[in-house]
């Protein structure tokens, strides 16, 4: 049960993962990280040369995109209960920033992590969150270009992403016009639906095929943001606008309606959901759309395309093995956001949405069969 | 008592003060912010624009610096005893990141800050961190272009800066070559000193005059990061090494020895002291040199200068009302790091090195008269 001090931690447990990663060149042409090349951001000084700060050198006009986000780490209730790991905690904080910087459709520059820990947490445990998070770095095509290491009285991670793109090619979530085709990148509510389901499945006596729960909990162990995805969309240009589903689906939806000024009919039969997802809303007996489009942070993108650009950004997607889905259209503001129904009715959009506070999927609404 | 959800809190209490961010310029040249002008880096999509990220064009070639600091927030120790308030570690989260840009030579393009608050801080409270936040990005020309807001389960405060300077002028550890001048902009030990002092003032019986007192609380509470300095050194293009101080001054000058592979002799005598840490030592029992140089996050920034260049840079500091002060010299590398005593002799360097776990500078060796 070793515990080293920090200055320890810092030369020895992280420096391993850090050496040579000063001089990587970042091209927009290709996203990839090289030793050399036609570079347009160098990593003069990653994180290796221990300076105050990372060093980039812009070679050429770019469009830099730069967000932080704080993730819950111990707070994440599937960790307390011992289904994620340190290392998945690790790996998740990259992703969640790494998936702001994809909604931008921007390549990512590096990440930038604060992991604090309370002074009893083993050299192994402090191991195992920094290896998540360099395990996510190179799964997504980055590096972590630093941050901050030291004490707290518990563990907090948080981090920040910087990325960048070709000038004026940036997507926001204010273009979208009426008649827009509105998509997702792939089904929601997974990772809603895993703590829906894994913190009360003792006590509800509930029960899922191994495969189902593996689905549930590997959508927070290994999430991926979906850079390639921003990035194609980015280059399309006919994507009018563009955020993650890290507030849950049908909160997107709002803030993508609200910083347009569109309204937008979401078809009901349209949005694809995950089989785990099903399955737990039959257990918690409430509607299997409701539960997908519910808080969940899923990390899918959600975008608006130009009508007649669709096909040829599906043909794009698809070149690269990537695939995305239209869910609804975008309409004049004063229809608001409306689900259309199959039998030709409209409502509002199911779900409960992502609030810091008082947001909280347990409390959906059952079903009227339940 | 008003205690606002967190969507709110971002809509209504934060937004005032991000409203019209967007599009600020700001030029290498005079590091200000304009509304216009032939700007290096145009602010495109500031916090106020609610995306994903905040959005920068870069006009031109330029050097990027980025850094991550946590602030320990809640568990500072002055703020537990009531003499910090919330706007004050608001204040100083701002600081502390933008220290690190001005340690680079690099003019603040902005800073991303983490505030996270349990459930049950006021309207009122929340208010005062944001106010510090934005109060101290004004008071060093800056914006606060983002982050995160949400709740925890306890205070916690991060950030991320952003700055850029002139390609190949950046600001490294590791330039120092022997005969170089060590220099400091100014006393250091005074935050150090102030928490030696208020938490052991009543058990202890000390006592020390009001203006004291004030000299020590506002070290903790108008920090200044040293972006005018910064700048003028990066400018000066004879500055071979610079950090800032927030490890203390002894472990400064020590990661300076190591980043650059050179030994320092520092003269006893000429290491400028506050009043107000010469009293707290003399209260302590302990060497007010030992104090001024322990662990203390003062943002001094320490650095060398070629030998021939002091005298133009202490006169380009001057007209802007700034000063150094030089402290030592830079030596070969087997020297190591040594103090010249008034009398002669040389010794190892006084002082307590802040490491996370470790450091306590209440454990300070007493004087021999102690």
């Amino acid at each position: 049960m070793t515990i080293s001090d920090e200055p320890t931690r810092v030369g020895h447990l992280v420096q391993r993962y850090l050496l040579g990663q000063s001089g990587a060149q970042i091209s927009i042409e290709n996203g990839e990280i090289a030793s050399s090349g036609l570079a347009d951001v160098i990593l003069t000084d990653g994180a290796d040369k221990g300076d105050d700060c990372a060093v980039i050198e812009v070679q050429k006009p770019i469009t830099l995109v730069v967000g932080s986000d704080y993730v819950r780490g111990p707070k994440f209730i599937l960790y307390e209960i011992g289904l994620l790991s340190n290392y998945d905690i690790g790996y998740y904080v990259v992703v969640a920033n790494l998936s702001d910087i994809a909604a931008m459709g921007a390549t990512p520059i590096g990440v930038l992590t604060v992991v604090r820990y309370p002074g009893d947490l083993t050299d192994a445990s402090f191991n195992e969150i920094i290896d998540g998070i360099h395990q996510a770095c190179t799964d997504h095509g980055t590096l972590n270009i630093g941050g901050d290491i030291g004490n707290a009285e518990r563990i907090i991670l948080s981090g920040s992403a910087l990325g960048f793109c070709r000038p004026d090619t940036v997507l926001r979530r204010s273009g979208a016009q009426p008649g827009d085709v509105l998509c997702v990148t792939g089904p929601c509510g997974l990772l809603g639906a895993a703590v829906a389901y894994f913190p009360k499945r003792e006590t509800n006596g509930w029960s899922l095929p191994t495969a189902t729960e593996e689905a549930l909990l590997q959508s927070w162990k290994r999430p991926r943001a979906k850079i390639a995805e921003g990035r194609l969309l980015a280059e399309s240009g006919s994507c009018t606008a563009c955020q993650d589903t890290s507030d849950g689906l049908k909160a997107t939806i709002a803030q993508l309606s609200t910083a347009s000024g569109v309204g937008f009919d979401v078809y009901a039969d349209a949005i694809p959901i995950d089989a785990a997802v099903r399955a737990v809303a039959e257990l918690m007996e409430v509607d299997a759309l409701t539960l997908a489009m519910s808080a969940s942070s899923d990390f899918q993108l959600v975008f608006t395309l130009a009508p007649d650009a669709v096909e040829t950004c599906a043909q794009k997607f698809n070149e690269q093995g990537l695939s995305f889905r239209p869910i609804g259209v975008a309409t004049e503001p004063e229809q608001g956001v409306r689900l259309l129904n199959q039998d030709g009715s409209t409502s509002d959009l199911p779900g409960v949405a992502w609030r810091h506070q008082s947001g909280d999927i347990s409390r959906l609404p059952a079903t009227s069969g339940g």
